[in-house]
């Protein structure tokens, strides 16, 4: 199949679509995204996690404070092109500015909720310096 | 940890949130839905997959037309609380409406396409009685 498939950023009015980091090796879901075309187009080029920060409105090339860069492996697509999978490897050991190796460190039970993940780094000695 | 946390539907102007079902066997990621707080509250009850499908705009129970339920063996919830994984076994084996087993069935590379996945069932068959 030589055809290059895109996402489809029309159907959103913002032009975004979500995409799932998930590490490379585990399987683990580390972070949801968003990418804009430009972000997509950078990240499929250069083979670094680059997303379109929501909160910011800019360009988000993920590590550039922390130093937790993702290093893409494998790109994949959903049948209607609207989501699509980072396969990383997530330098630093965590993806989740909270410190954790992935932003689902939270398990929701019936009655509670729990840690299921480890804490990788301290979020104040990285952020607040 | 007893608090128990729920997403934060008031985020988004339509009051969803994307869920991330996975495979709770092999991690394999299989297709990313919406869900707003009615289906949210459903799945965590029931422990069956419910969505809301923005194309139909109505309550999508997965598996009522194909047959291919999602039992949900665990439910992640991430940082902002604004992305979940419901981790499902898939019966029938297929989460993808044009019969792969995950909807994330063709890895993008710079200059081509290629399926990566097999095709568990003939969507004719299934869906065009």
């Amino acid at each position: 199949m030589s055809e290059i498939i895109k996402p489809d950023f029309s159907k959103d009015p913002n032009g975004l679509i979500p995409a799932i980091a998930q590490d490379a090796e585990s399987g683990e879901v580390l972070m949801l995204a968003y990418v804009n075309e430009e972000a997509w187009e950078e990240t499929v080029k250069t083979g670094r996690g680059v997303y379109w920060s929501r909160s910011r409105q800019q360009l988000w090339r993920k590590g550039d404070t922390s130093g937790n860069v993702q290093l893409v492996k494998e790109v994949l697509i959903d049948c209607d092109r609207d989501t699509v999978i980072f396969k990383v490897e997530q330098i630093g050991g965590a993806a989740c500015h909270e410190g954790y190796s992935s932003c689902f460190f939270r398990k929701v039970n019936k009655d509670s909720t729990e840690i299921v993940s480890e804490r990788v780094f301290d979020p104040k000695k990285v952020y607040n310096k």
